[in-house]
């Protein structure tokens, strides 16, 4: 059994086109031993936004804190603490945190991704 | 895209012998469209346990609110709000809420389980 603290884990700025704001913390990843999906940590900071993008593997996600917009194909839909979200495979998606305090959430995905 | 609150899904006591003072809900599963693993949300009353079991599937957990005590096949392990827990396939396990308030975490499982 591995038990961590997430504040241990190290936290990664993701510094690319089309990302604002984001940090990734990967909790429980293939190096730990987990055999089928892996548990991510992001923290988006106010103003912050993920990808808009589609990739073929879903994500499951647990808001921790604060609270943000989603640009989901039906269109935007707000979500904040304690929300669950399902991006179903091949679903176009965007996380943005429209407030004036730090978002954060799990997003688990399949290994292979 | 699917949002949902967490507030808003059953929640299932879990009434059988080795375990005491828990719900669980099933916050995305394969009814939602999830087409790998399944997350649920498990709360454990003061005093509460989970099985002392094992099985052929891994658990990724997170903790969202109280502490506790894992019993591991390594020894009794404490733990608390945002610790985040790896019980690989085949090792024995058990959570108990030895605190006086309510210990809630998320338990990720592959689908198939």
């Amino acid at each position: 059994m591995i038990i961590k603290k997430t504040r241990n884990v190290e936290e990664e700025a993701i510094k690319v086109d089309g990302v604002k704001g984001i940090t990734r913390q990967k909790l429980i990843a293939p190096p730990d031993g987990a055999p089928t999906f892996t548990m991510r940590k992001f923290t988006v900071e106010p103003g912050g936004y993920t990808y808009h993008h589609t990739h073929e593997y879903e994500h499951e996600i647990y808001v921790l804190n604060g609270k943000g917009l989603a640009k989901s194909e039906e269109g935007d839909i707000t979500f904040e603490q304690d929300d669950v979200i399902l991006v179903a495979p091949g679903e176009t998606h965007q996380f943005i945190n429209n407030s004036d305090e730090k978002l954060s959430f799990l997003c688990i995905i399949p290994n292979e991704e």
